[in-house]
């Protein structure tokens, strides 16, 4: 592990030495905030992990992935990725590297994968990053079944520090199948790291489930993390209209999705909320207007001390970054900063800098942006009064 | 008056009946609204003004002023417009129609106005609107001195319905001549509609200020509304970095800037807060992060029945509308819609819908949006699950 570290605290300097032209800047009234774009140019960027020496592999969800340098140099696209169904909410998502990176060079890709007749669901694979290309590439996990249409295919990638990985997946918008945990749909699922059904799963040995499953009765969760000091589980998944939920996932729980919602239909047809509904495990935290909540961390970083502990997620529809403060399972505070731009995903760099992947819809190209503290200064003479802003 | 209302009842049915294509709905957990477009192709719009045909007068920054039809027709420009300083933050900016338009059909136009050698300042001035052209136009109030710079022109223009009107202005990012009430930077003024000031201004016959002055020490103001049931002016202005205030204005009050802030500088820098200032009025509610208000109404209809009294304002940094109850002149509750777009303006239409001007920084048109309530609806048979939102 020490040694596995070690490239991360070399290069933490130069990453820290390249902000490129500033994007914005916060004041919650506690803490300012800085926003710089590192790269552009990208193409629907959706997943991002940082490599040992800095540099960043980032998903495009047309089908590619880069390999983005803090100086701004975006790679060609890497060899070996699996071919994608790119329609609608689908095609390559997330990317995660595995625990082991320094000695296995594993490359973890989630993606939309087509099957027979238009039908597609997600899946999982991996391999070996050897240069610009994937190589000894191996699907591990499929969503079983493949249906039709474009939306909810989750999804994130999410180790747990004991061997295992969970995958955070949609409902493929077909509703239902999130109450019936023999099929994968509106689940989260447990797996070894080389795609076996670890042997103390929920459901491991039931006839009626999926062994893989750990959680069911999802919606479509794009935000997923593990907390360090706890090695619990959460995720932040999309309600309907309104609902959007923080939730604390226990082992075999059903989350009720879409018998309950703290949301409504978007044709504002109301869905009973979970209080009445023991059966169901209910939200730890839930948004109403929604943040639509893609890509998740649990800061630990020193850059920002006051954050240390806390879940920070991208929000897409809300366009910004929400911090929600932790006490143990309870959320004690939560805290939205507004970038007016979609964010798809959020990760903690080298470097302790908060990175997020725009979503930007239309032509405009997905970007790298990095959050540092603006350092606060006592007052000056009068007169010295920066920023026009609107 | 009676007369002046007649003809917008009899158009409310029309501008209901022209939604176009669907921007977004929310959620709230209390109440659904659903988000269209009503007109786009605009060029930066920045103000707006309901005629009683049910007609939108639109005011474009680079200086065009367009008539606006619900079934999304944008006029040639009107005629007889003034020239305007367009540059940064200047052009025409706010229009509003006089409260005896159905007699004298006098519309008002603010706008950044050059000068000498590159100095501007912000302008208010009156026409009559005949068909498609402004006749009769008379400037009837200049910002003194102008100054050069592109930024903080404010404006909003508000009558008080006992026949003055009020100019709400920023301090063309000058900060210092914002605490100095022998200029006009950063002050709200209050005229009679014909430009001349009112005897019973607070400062009227003082030698060391001007008479147009209502009250000063303000940084930016874009939005502004007199509230109905008390006559109380409010205004929101945008703070430094951090620090929008709500203020609700008294007369001769000195609001702080560049003093005292509940933000600080864009650099980091520090500024005092109010609280150990008497001498300044405080805020009634402050926002940070900031939402850099744009347009105000109190909303009075009936189609948000439960939002009666209640401010609304437009947030550009934030990308959405902030809704704002109160009691009396206190706060009670806060809550933001988020749009994740820039909002530039807020009216009241005479169907009681909440129109909204969007500012997009960028290539993308401008668009007027109208928020009406999404009927809700008791819970249905399990299925019908609507709207793939992310």
């Amino acid at each position: 592990m020490r040694l596995s570290l070690l490239p991360l605290l070399v290069i933490a300097g130069p990453a820290l030495a390249q902000p490129q032209s500033q994007v914005e800047s916060i004041y919650t009234g506690d803490v300012a905030v800085s926003v710089q774009e590192v790269a552009t140019g990208l193409d629907t960027p959706w997943g991002m992990a940082f490599l040992p020496d800095g540099r960043m592999l980032v998903t495009e969800l047309p089908g590619t992935l880069v390999i983005v340098s803090p100086d701004d140099a975006v790679s060609e696209p890497v060899d070996g990725t699996p071919e994608v169904f790119a329609q609608g909410q689908g095609g390559l998502m997330d990317v995660a590297l595995d625990p082991d990176f320094a000695e296995n060079q594993r490359v973890y890709l989630s993606f939309a994968e087509a099957g027979d007749d238009g039908v597609a669901g997600t899946a999982l694979g991996r391999g070996r990053l050897v240069e610009n290309r994937i190589e000894d590439w191996e699907v591990i996990f499929r969503q079983e079944p493949k249906v039709e249409g474009p939306n909810h295919f989750g999804n994130r990638i999410v180790f747990d520090g004991e061997g295992h990985l969970f995958l955070a997946l949609g409902e493929r918008f077909k509703f239902q199948p999130a109450q019936d945990p023999s099929n994968t749909l509106g689940a989260i699922v447990r797996l070894n790291r080389d795609g076996t059904v670890p042997d103390d799963n929920p459901f491991a040995g039931r006839a009626d489930a999926a062994a893989a499953i750990w959680s069911y009765g999802h919606r479509n969760i794009e935000a997923a993390a593990v907390h360090p000091d706890t090695g619990g589980l959460w995720i932040a998944e999309m309600g309907p209209l309104g609902g959007d939920e923080l939730n604390r996932i226990e082992a075999g729980a059903n989350y009720g999705w879409p018998v309950v919602s703290w949301g409504i239909n978007y044709n504002g047809v109301d869905i009973p909320d979970p209080t009445a509904f023991p059966e169901f495990a209910d939200a730890v935290h839930v948004w109403s207007p929604v943040r639509s909540p893609s890509g998740m961390i649990v800061y630990t970083g020193d850059l920002f001390s006051d954050w240390q502990g806390d879940i920070l997620f991208g929000g897409l529809s809300a366009g910004g970054v929400e911090r929600v403060e932790l006490d143990g399972d309870t959320v004690t505070a939560t805290e939205f900063l507004p970038l007016n731009t979609r964010i798809r995903d959020v990760e903690q760099g080298p470097d302790g800098a908060i990175y997020l992947l725009t979503n930007v819809k239309g032509e405009e190209p997905g970007a790298v942006w990095r959050m540092e503290p603006l350092e606060m200064q006592p007052p000056e003479a009068d007169g010295d009064r920066t920023g026009p802003g609107e």
